[in-house]
């Protein structure tokens, strides 16, 4: 059983994802929040402490210093400590991370996370430097030789077209696992459009329309064996979270609807061998995660993990111990982690679908947690799930991400 | 009183601040750990959580995602969460305010803060982008408009050749502080004369030379009244500290030597009126932390400022309430805040000679606060003090910092 205090969230927001070029973070974030408040019952004077996740604005719009401040400052927020950070993809569950710790602390009642991304840019080249500065930017050529090391074995035809960085990223991780375990290409096809069908029941997806296996197989190729409606595209929006002590939630009077973190771990990873997947990052973080909430994998409902790449959700249900090692894939084929199934996962739509705007991906996936644990879902509602779990990554260290984050989250009540 | 469990500081380290072409970040970064960690009498596995202070890596550089996590990991920490953050020329501070809180939430017993900037770059115009990004870039020109509402009434000669916009933003607060308050540009001139002599003692500093009055009036002028021996310069540098709870000290045995925060405030602003002083954001964070440690500003010994300016030292010295509003000036002419004065700033010569790498700048602080109150400053050594007081803004948010860190640190064994 968990050493902490409960903290709980009271409340989520998030704007619909897509292009918005004429948008700027400012007005996704008001969006966001304001939805959030609302929905938590809170004003901005009841928060006293924002974290604000995000990636690329200094580097795409210059926006250095305090992204965070000049987006906030202006809904309200007076006197409490705004900080930014960024854990690449993982910005907004890291924000999310240091809400719940400065409520443990007692630091705060009410604090709030907050992520935003905007990646649309006529600035094409301002873009891409914010992918190929997720690595060591002083040995990029290293970096792609120990990934080679790692998928060596799995013939790689090359691929045309723009793509980011990280496709070539997950092109490498894909062929270590298809070589280790007989993952197939087939297998990340049913993945995606299974993810594509939820993503028809969700009305802030920026894809929403099927695609059957034989249109996946048949699409662009990105890094093989991906195709493009097997990967994340460019996304702008934002999200927010706000997360209370039992007294924060009395005070919001928000008790009904308010989901439990049963559970929220972030990690960095070890130098493990390159065959050790037991000792994959996520896995660890994982591991803690169960530990923390004293529960296994076995109890919970559903999943909203990071398919940056269909690959991230085969192998992420694996570290998540949803699926035996090695059999993400085959459980996938057999229909268990769609909406219906044993183990529905990323009924959202997930990042294939719903859209990747780098730091609010996290918050996006809590806001997914949170409507199916009050079962607000609508036509993808999962039956009475009492326990969910996220995992999101960000960046890469080595030969995996540079961080992971997992929580578990418990419905109301429960 | 507080209400937190007790933290305590069990090691510093920091690099020689200065320009270093030629060493990157990460030699930077392994340099400050190590020295940290050799003072806590710690190993990288002891370590359960890290925040990473950087303001300018991914707009110069081109690093972004994870520059925590490449700068860290080599050094042997596996597994304990690497954050990311920025907060202007805040961010260390707002990693150790966070390092704290880890603490505080009974998530870690130990947990290290490191801040790391390099400025020194042939790409000059990326290296003014980080400080054009440190307010508001979608309305640059609103808020020079509202800061030149804040400072009307004192004519300001324009002046030619480099210099950062913050020196301009610090020439409006300094004309408005001279037009409410009759501060002159001799006081400025004696505060840096006093830091730079400071310096002298310090073999840390990037600049360790006098200047006398005189001589500070009569070099070139970049904001007026504001001119060069006035202002900080570009620096790079690293420095780090690790905070323990009092099980964490005894795992160290770290107990002799160890700093107690008896307070750690990070505050926003609030929407003040421009001629109200008394609610300047750092006002705001020095009330708090006085009254988290339970004690008022008559008690402290000595601090360390945010002198990016002499006016940031002229304005702090009287928001933290150790001279009264309007006489930072004249306590400075007066002697008051020199060493073997009444309450010496910035013994460390300050940011104005020891230099400005922006997001180690806090740490910087914290270090100096360290030794002096461990006894073992040498030459500067003020005697015997007992409590120290560190302040640290970053960012511009409307007419005043972003976000302001005060910290209140006591002697071992106070």
């Amino acid at each position: 059983m968990s050493n902490f205090e409960p903290v709980y969230i009271a409340g989520v927001g998030m704007t619909k994802f897509g292009l918005y070029p004429d948008r700027s973070i400012k007005k996704m974030v008001r969006e966001a929040v304001e939805l959030c408040l609302a929905d938590a019952s809170a004003r901005p004077g009841d928060v006293e402490g924002l974290y604000f996740g995000n990636v690329g604005q200094g580097m795409i719009e210059g926006q250095s210093a305090a992204p965070g401040q000049i987006a906030l400052r202006p809904l309200g927020f007076e006197q409490a400590p705004i900080t930014n950070l960024e854990n690449g993809c993982a910005s907004s569950s890291s924000a999310l991370w240091l809400a719940v710790m400065q409520v443990r602390a007692g630091m705060a009642d009410i604090a709030m996370a907050v992520g935003a991304e905007k990646l649309s840019t006529d600035d094409v080249a301002r873009r891409d430097s914010v992918f190929l500065g997720g690595f060591d930017v002083h040995d990029r050529e290293g970096v792609f030789r120990e990934l080679a090391r790692y998928s060596e074995g799995i013939e790689s035809p090359p691929v045309e077209g723009s793509r980011s960085a990280f496709m070539d990223i997950y092109g490498h991780w894909t062929r270590a696992h298809m070589r280790d375990f007989g993952s197939t290409q087939e297998q990340l096809a049913t993945i995606a459009s299974k993810n594509h069908w939820h993503s028809t029941m969700n009305p802030l997806c920026q894809f929403q329309r099927t695609f059957t296996v034989e249109e996946v197989l048949a699409a662009r190729p990105l890094a093989y064996p991906l195709t493009v409606p097997m990967c994340s595209p460019y996304s702008d929006g934002a999200a927010a979270t706000i997360v209370c002590s039992r007294r924060g939630l009395e005070k919001l009077g928000a008790k009904g609807s308010a989901v439990a973190i049963r559970a929220l771990v972030q990690v960095s990873g070890t130098d493990r061998d390159y065959r050790d997947w037991e000792r994959h990052i996520t896995k660890i973080a994982a591991d803690q995660a169960y530990e923390e909430a004293g529960i296994g994998p076995a109890e919970i409902d559903f999943a909203e993990v990071h398919d940056a790449t269909a690959f991230g959700e085969l192998l992420n249900s694996e570290n998540l111990g949803l699926v035996p090692r090695g059999e993400g894939g085959v459980a996938a084929v057999r229909g268990e982690t769609k909406l219906g199934g044993r183990i529905p996962i990323n009924p959202s739509g997930g990042l294939e679908s719903r859209g990747h705007p780098l730091g609010a991906t996290g918050l996006a996936q809590v806001h997914e947690i949170v409507t199916q644990l009050r079962g607000r879902a609508g036509p993808r509602q999962i039956e009475a799930p009492k326990l969910g779990i996220t995992e999101n990554g960000g960046g890469l260290y080595g030969i995996e991400e540079a961080t992971a984050v997992v929580g578990i989250f418990a419905a109301p009540g429960e």
